[in-house]
């Protein structure tokens, strides 16, 4: 078996549902050692989401592959001492409860550093902990209305519209993995440790930043244009005979292709459409020629000869699609099949980071709640069985 | 000046545009050392790209603060021996190429390790490095249509819709920066560099994986449902007198809070709402209940009533709304100001990985075409002036 990326890294990862373990999934398919640290009795909130398999939830098993589950009450005096001796053996902690809500538990990132000075503290938020509204409660849906994505997204006239995915927990997420790595960096040099504080709508601000700079250096607010793009045209979806597709072809060389393609020489040449300004400008005639031309089309036929001049082409596909494409599923390995001691055999999403020489693997389905307590606590800190059965007996698990 | 957490790791940048710049972005911003290669005369496409400010392209220096620019000229042999000499003294390439470009140019990952074993070689392309679509070119929108993101997004019975930013862009940049740094970090301990290899298409899938699981698992396919959310409900945008708001009550507990708030206590025991499946089933009804309460009230006096009472709300914000915010602009400072010497004092996207220990700085803007050609060539490889002369004479720059 090959060596993984991050393997010997031990990271105590507090988070549930979905910005938190989508960081720390990433982290355990490259080799950290997740230990998954749960709410005695219930757990991650996403143990009861849908879609349910044989009683288990695959949002969970999905972003939860690869990690080890523990249970520890917080709240219990002896959890907390337990807590701070993992600490003690750790290297990175990661949270996303509201801000407050460790430092109440005696657990902020002051607190731990007492007793582990070089350790990594990686919390994401809805708006980051510091800040005026640090203390509002912050979900995917808030940071895409306020990051300003949601006014961005959509049809002109229409409504502002929300992603179709969580792009906000994602982006908090990865962002979170980016810092804490980047840290742990830091800390291999030096030794020191430090707190790596994410906001979801800083993250979607980040991710706006060619949109958003067009208002910062300009003064022009961008709208909800549809499926074009500011930048290039035409660059945008197409309707075909059947359905619609996508066709980017938004500078000079690739506009030529497309009109050669079309056998519309004079396009190029046209006043309207000869720079890219021109084509940004003129979009709407543009697209007008285009799809008079393209509804004689089937859309898998003209996908077909556009690629094969050249022209950048696509068509848009539905998520059964997306699960069955031989490049997207079979080649590049997008999805998994795992063998889930209850749920069975399932399919999970892969992992989009392709190492050649520390591939990632997916070695462990999800856990159940607290499978692996004793194990870790063995492992971590020596605990014996007896040990064990007091921990039991005091009722922090 | 506090150190930086990358400081001493050297990049060559080959990237250009958008999903490679964001990675590298990132990178600078914690302080690697960015050796951006460009293409003589032209450089990096976005040099020209809207909006511009005096002359200076605001989308091109916002993705190349904190990096240095020196030109080179990759198709001529002395150009590509220069180009061999720096891999030498570096830490990682990377590039976004069409798949095939580097390995015509005599610079793929395999000819580069024989110059430098411990170099890692991250790309970024719209398909990745194998499989059958590989040669395919790939564009951010091509990505968001085959991963299933405009499938998922927009109205029922409306168009499938692209994200208002260049989410395939973004995501597939970050998930590189992420694999680059667990590259260096198992370099850091075994010596040894790799391939990362990252594909936009898949990135999007990565982003979509709760979406996704929904039809591995039960077999139906999601579609767009608008602003609300398969997981729970009330999570969606609503009506106000004014203006659309997002609230965010999607749990047993939340919605209790809400309907305290509407004076409608009789909706938490209502059949048709009593837990959160029920709530997603008739998400209709209630969004209409909501609404007409809602319409009742200004967006930003309910928004306000909202939070006070604890039911997680927030406004839509416009571009404009977003830049002037005193929690995301002003302690965020998620727009930082900076003297471009061009283009002179001037506001970029900030960054969203706040780190205590090492935080980001904005040391440089982003620089003039081949501005730092020679200070790069004698600080990594000692050139001498006459050298430099007989290169520039030699065309290579």
């Amino acid at each position: 078996m090959k060596k993984k990326a991050l393997e010997g890294i031990t990271i105590l990862d507090l988070t549930r549902v979905l910005a938190g373990p989508y960081c720390s999934m990433l982290l355990a398919d490259m080799g950290a050692n997740i230990i998954k640290i749960e709410r005695p009795k219930t757990g991650d909130d996403t143990r009861v989401y849908e879609p349910i398999v044989n009683g288990e939830s695959a949002y969970y098993m999905n972003l939860n592959r690869n990690k080890r589950s523990m249970t520890l009450d917080l709240k219990n005096p002896d959890g907390k001492a337990l807590f701070m001796e993992l600490v003690k053996k750790s290297d990175v902690v990661l949270e996303n409860y509201r801000p407050g809500v460790m430092e109440r538990l005696g657990l902020g990132y002051e607190m731990l550093k007492e007793v582990n000075p070089g350790i990594i503290y990686g919390c994401v938020s809805g708006f980051g902990h510091y800040g005026p509204y640090s203390n509002r409660p912050g979900y995917d849906i808030i940071a895409q209305a306020m990051g300003g994505l949601m006014s961005t997204t959509g049809w002109p006239g229409g409504e502002p519209t929300r992603s179709g995915t969580a792009f906000a927990d994602v982006m908090g997420g990865i962002s979170l993995c980016v810092g804490i790595e980047a840290a742990y960096i830091n800390k291999l040099r030096t030794g020191e440790g430090q707190k790596i504080d994410v906001a979801l709508v800083d993250s979607v601000v980040s991710a706006l930043e060619i949109i958003t700079q067009i208002y910062l250096v300009s003064g022009r607010v961008p709208q909800r244009i549809g499926n074009r793009y500011e930048a290039s045209y035409p660059y945008d979806s197409f309707h075909c005979k059947d359905a619609s597709i996508v066709i980017g072809a938004g500078n000079d060389k690739l506009f030529g292709i497309l009109c050669d393609v079309m056998q519309m020489p004079e396009l190029i040449e046209d006043p309207r459409f000869i720079s890219n300004p021109d084509r940004i400008k003129n979009n709407v005639e543009l697209k007008k020629i285009m799809e008079t031309w393209l509804c004689n089309y089937q859309s898998e036929e003209i996908v077909e000869i556009l690629l094969a001049a050249g022209c950048p082409a696509a068509p848009i596909y539905d998520i059964d699609q997306v699960t069955e494409d031989p490049h997207i599923a079979g080649a590049r390995e997008m999805f998994v099949e795992v063998e889930h001691p209850i749920a069975g055999k399932m399919r999970l999403t892969g992992n989009q980071i392709k190492m050649s020489g520390t591939p990632v693997a997916f070695d462990r389905p999800a856990p159940l709640l607290g499978q692996h307590t004793k194990e870790l606590l063995q492992e971590t800190l020596g605990i014996s069985d007896g040990e064990y059965q007091e921990l039991v007996t005091k009722g922090v698990f």
